[in-house]
């Protein structure tokens, strides 16, 4: 069946819903100045856009921990990770009256036509005491980049647990590029790399947490260039580690909410009305909202609805200022009878919480 | 290994080598008035950058042709191929004087937002005679677009044989944007299509013609986005369908004729030194040319030497001037013993053949 085929017609909503987030009065749960860094004398600005998993029990995040040299006047300066050594990291610093070195946004600057990123991201896990409250988990803390496809770090963790393996998904940035690199891990201790499993540009990979027709299936994010845009894909696998049958599930909607770009968030929520794949989109102001897809629950590829308005939006100030202001950015949650548990980046600085009701987010698809 | 450890240093060429190749005489082999149309009433704008493959002991080529309706004054129109019905295509066309629309370059478009490609192509099927005359082959003579990805044509076939299955790559272009197709032939009769195997933005897809660790194994040309480039990424399958472990092995070169960028030819040449693999490179003025990459025998993902100064560059007349002039493109050969019968497009407008030396292109490597 072909998309054509499988999408409904947009209709015009007869209700309007704009945010149906509950948001926790102990938001933001985590924050910059709660965690230490990584690197020696380094500084943490972004605690964020961490992965939810349940392990022994208890929910627990893979939080990104985004870090930087304290900076010195008249420089800038960033973390660069060691290809060779694991956890190792050097410093790289750049006159800031020298002409070539152009800066970007908050995010980014290049030096000589080179991008570099402002900050060295890594993964830290906790565990979550009553949803709420993060605290350093019984385990393995810190994953940082591997190899050469990861020397300017690990962002955006998603994780599913399909039988007794934990499959981690996360944006992997180096020079040659943005891709997604995939490990997985049984016991949290030991972790095996599978390597760089869709090269650049690609970010926010969700993989299902059931097999579809007895291959694993995801949701990715390429981005076209001339043609096309930054588009939600799905694609399938029979082992994991090989990606194949991509397909343009969703695009950007021109002059709306999510014009710009999108993006899954984790793996789809198994419905009876289909899956629920909650994602971003950003409008040419770069405002980052949460909406919704409900996906055809045999063939996932087909979209039966989609929000027309967010689900939720930059609202709270803690979402609204910030190293990045006016986001909310989820790629973690977990899901307990009507109510999903949801844990977002806010304004790229802090990682909060809010709940919302499944059956409320499926009233407001239109389809 | 990582590519640090893997890449030799740059040192100086002791020889600098600017055109290997012996054009032929009966340049260019293939131009749009020698093919018909495929859509009724269409022109041919484009025979160009076949793939090349040896069937019944015989060599072919399949030749990407880029066809339009013939232009109305005060109008741009284009053919974009039916998603359903394999072969069929509508004309979309625009007045001239619509603001909403603007013009790219020969190749694009847009109208409000959304990019044409001014031509459809399609492939079609090939016998030489004497290696420099092309007749329709004795078999199926053309393959269009098929399905939601492939709705702007397919293009840039490469073809390998592995056993007794030729494997066809090509560049599959739609609104979803520019990625590759994989289909499969044993009697060049029967095709079977894989579907999308690599998502957007990617193209110059050129499967090995062995197995490497018991894996298929490509290059491919994916494009990073803010951080990398057009670059050269190496990748492999177990199943020519599912691909992963995605690494990046050559880079463009700051201002060299390879500094916009870079993408594979068709299946690297297994030699005595490694594999040797033809590749195109573009400078700031999109001037197209070809060089050589010589890659690990067992590593195929280390390059071990790369040509300072390109190979062939776009010096006859019929590749200066055309739809797109200063380009020589190839994504087809086939090698007798020291030579390589090179197959490439000319200007985008024209099929051209050149042979050239494996021992000389050796020799020109800088490692």
């Amino acid at each position: 069946m072909d998309m054509a085929e499988c999408v409904l017609s947009p209709s015009v909503a007869t209700q309007t819903y704009h945010d149906l987030a509950d948001r926790s009065s102990a938001n933001p749960i985590l924050k910059p100045g709660n965690t230490g860094a990584n690197f020696p004398g380094a500084e943490v600005t972004c605690v964020i856009n961490p992965g939810v998993f349940i392990w022994q029990s208890e929910p627990h995040l893979i939080v990104r921990i985004a870090e930087r040299m304290p900076q010195t006047p008249g420089e800038i300066s960033t973390l660069v990770a060691d290809r060779r050594a694991s956890g190792g990291a050097r410093i790289v610093a750049f006159d800031h009256a020298d002409p070539h070195l152009v800066y970007e946004d908050s995010r980014a600057f290049t030096y000589k036509g080179k991008t570099y990123l402002t900050t060295l991201s890594h993964l830290r896990i906790m565990r979550l005491i009553n949803g709420e409250y993060a605290v350093p988990a019984d385990t393995i803390a810190t994953l940082t980049g591997e190899g050469d496809h990861e020397t300017y770090g690990i962002e955006d963790c998603r994780v599913v647990r399909i039988r007794d393996t934990y499959i981690l998904t996360y944006t992997a940035v180096s020079e040659y590029g943005v891709g997604i690199g995939l490990r997985t891990t049984q016991d949290w201790q030991t972790f095996v790399h599978h390597g760089i499993v869709m090269p650049c540009h690609n970010k926010d990979m969700a993989v299902f947490d059931e097999l579809i027709d007895g291959k694993f299936a995801c949701l990715h994010r390429p981005i076209g260039i001339d043609l096309g845009g930054p588009y939600i894909w799905y694609a399938e696998s029979p082992d994991l580690k090989h990606w194949g049958n991509h397909r343009c599930i969703a695009m950007t909607r021109p002059e709306r909410w999510d014009s710009e770009r999108i993006g899954a968030g984790c793996a789809p929520i198994r419905t009876e009305m289909g899956w629920l794949a909650i994602y971003h989109g950003a409008d040419h102001q770069s405002r980052y909202c949460l909406g919704a897809l409900l996906l055809d629950l045999d063939q996932p590829w087909c979209v039966r609805a989609r929000s027309d308005h967010p689900i939720m939006e930059p609202l709270a100030p803690y979402e609204q200022e910030g190293f990045f202001g006016n986001v909310v950015f989820t790629n973690g949650h977990y899901v307990q009878g009507d109510t999903v548990h949801l844990y977002y980046g806010a304004s790229d600085t802090t990682v909060c919480k809010a709940t919302m009701s499944v059956s409320a987010i499926l009233d407001s698809l239109t389809g």
